[in-house]
């Protein structure tokens, strides 16, 4: 069996404070880390390190926990860079450019998808993000939301049926026709191919009631809930979510008090609902950014997201997102990292991935810097040097 | 003489709209683009495209001008990501800092400026900064100024001593004895080395008085001028600098309306005043940013600039400042991509560079995107594929 021994590293990023490294992170320093089978199987002082069959040289560089994007929706065709430069003119960002991204999707080849989906993810892959959900939400049929999620499970294991991304053209007016499409068929079709079942409750898309139906229909097929929530404005989703016990609600921008005191509430659940922000999406529509404070002094487990799309956040950039939760929504960058490795694994109900120890999947970044702090304090550089994915190196080096 | 074919381009930015390009970016579709001897001797419609020995595939790019980052500073030593976490935890930025990095610099040894200064110039072109400005300013003594535009001048034509970066400690309480040997022997030892000279002219820095002594001498030296202005606070910099010929005023956050007017009123001129706005800095301090819209509509000539240093913008990215530019200045992309590139090469007064016709450099970036709206539409993604400088490629493939 191969093992992988990594030295020379500046500054280990564990998450786990518990194991004796430096705060919430569970810093270590003047230490290896082995690798075998794709496996973490080994960390410890450097000097002690076991042989190994190969070496990476980490140059002094920080080691993190590959980033875990949580909401991504990758199956796509076509883009919007028209809509966008005419949403920085001031055109305001209303949801309704989804249905054009619906019609491209429909009319475009399974390998055209293909393309797109894996030409993103490797995007991804390159800044640092080792584990990705990935979303339907194009297709809006039957056949269409079933082949994006077959197309997303080549990919990923994190796939999640958003059936109920926007009421199609062809039911406009009829969203409770289209509710029990969702939840019947469609689903039946999508379920084979999905671990999640997502659905947009906002103003414009669906309700409470719909959404509550969706996912408790979601939830009978065997699939974990998760709800897009609270992004355009005030609204039930993400007391809904915390309810039904989803496993993140997504967005967050627009909470009451009652809001925030559900998750709070929740807290200390097992598998508490954990609250998403994907900053991206505010800065690409000029939207104000979600309180993260507010939810951070409440207890509330955050994890960051990129939210990639082409409609309203088009990045697959997890540090530029690290580095926008640390500018605009005040997280400290230890937040920051700890939102986009493990929290992003607790939105996924993930135990081996988004930390470094024995056990755990050989899922890890090495920095060109020293620290993790550089991913806030050197914004828009990419400062990822190298990506071991299930233990193998995914960047030349 | 070797030749290279560009080809395949999806979009040319060639910032030349009278040579009948569209719009302001003087977009061209459907042409290649032949190097030779590191200029650009031809552009026109691909099929009537001249042999060449070598060719890049542009597989339907945007290409672009390089990136003029006509404003960084990277000679230095050590990082100050403490400090940048301190500030976003709530300390203001104050400039201060920066006499820890005189520390540093003056500490290191010439190799471990030239291994920084190296590491930070290939990373930005990587991202397409194919000319790149770079100040002195954390030397601050004869022998340590001179030796930091030695080491810039390795790298770059465009070195600017900016020896009134800040007074040091050891002239504490003497600002007029500072400036005297920035005057005297000061720019007598890094005139050899320097196209520009520069002052950091602020309260707490230096004032009006010192930083035109200080553009005067350096003139009579045979170096053109440049004026860090009103960047923590409003100012007379900008007047001065426009008063004087300054090639650019950079940062202009807080500007009067005379100071806006002084700016348009020189728009004009044969070689008029840039303002060169440097949103990396706001970023990384949580600062308002400059009024670009205002100086725009004022038909001033604006560049940006990343304004790259260890302590208050410690960013490399070029596309990061273009995104910037559009989410937080409301410049246009189009206006962004300008300023960044073409604007750029205003402030540095170079004809040969910021624009793609026949007898410029070879300096070119291509994208992994059809259009240069994807630098502001997909933000923090390393968009930049290719790079030619010179007209030799720098990327791996
Ligand atoms: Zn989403
Ligand atoms: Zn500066």
């Amino acid at each position: 069996m191969s093992s992988l021994l990594v030295d020379n590293i500046g500054e280990l990023v564990t998450n786990v404070p518990a194991a004796g490294g430096e705060g919430p992170l569970g810093l270590r320093r003047g230490v290896a880390l082995l690798v075998e089978a794709g496996r973490v199987v080994w960390i410890g002082p450097a000097r002690y390190a076991p042989a190994a069959d190969r070496r990476i040289d980490a140059e002094g560089g920080a080691v993190l926990p590959g980033f875990v994007d949580s909401h991504a929706h990758l199956v796509f065709a076509g883009d919007r860079a028209a809509e966008f430069a005419a949403r920085m003119a001031g055109e305001p960002y209303t949801g309704g450019g989804i249905r054009t991204t619906v019609g491209s999707t429909r009319a475009a080849s399974d390998d055209d998808l293909r393309d797109t989906v894996g030409r993103l993810r490797e995007e991804a892959m390159r800044q640092g993000t080792t584990t990705m959900e990935i979303k339907s939400g194009y297709g809006l049929t039957v056949a269409d939301e079933a082949r994006s999620l077959r197309i997303a499970a080549e990919v990923t294991a994190e796939t999640t049926f958003l059936g109920a991304h926007v009421v199609p053209a062809e039911y406009a007016g009829r969203p409770d026709d289209y509710v029990g499409l969702v939840c019947g068929p469609m689903l039946t079709a999508a379920a084979p191919y999905a671990r999640w079942v997502d659905v947009f409750c906002e103003r414009g898309a669906f309700d409470a009631d719909h959404a509550r139906a969706i996912l408790t229909v979601g939830q009978a097929a065997g699939l974990g809930l998760r709800l897009h929530a609270n992004q355009l404005g005030p609204g039930p989703g993400v007391r809904l979510g915390v309810e039904l016990g989803a496993a993140s609600v997504d967005h967050c921008t627009h909470l009451s008090d009652a809001d925030v005191d559900a998750l709070a509430g929740a807290a200390d659940a097992d598998d508490p609902t954990v609250a998403t922000l994907l900053p991206g999406a505010e800065f690409s529509t000029r939207s104000p950014y979600p309180d993260a404070r507010r939810l951070l002094d409440a207890g509330v487990t955050v994890a960051l997201a990129t939210d990639c799309n082409p409609g309203s956040s088009y990045t697959s950039s997890m540090p530029f997102c690290v580095a926008l939760a640390v500018r605009e929504m005040r997280m400290t960058p230890a937040e920051a990292v700890w939102a986009a490795t493990a929290g992003g694994a607790r939105a996924l109900r993930r135990a081996d991935v988004g930390l470094l120890r024995p056990g755990v999947r050989a899922d890890l970044m090495i920095l060109d810097a020293p620290s993790h702090l550089h991913l806030a304090y050197r914004p828009g550089v990419p400062l990822v040097r190298q990506v071991l994915h299930n233990g193998v190196p995914q960047c030349r080096l």
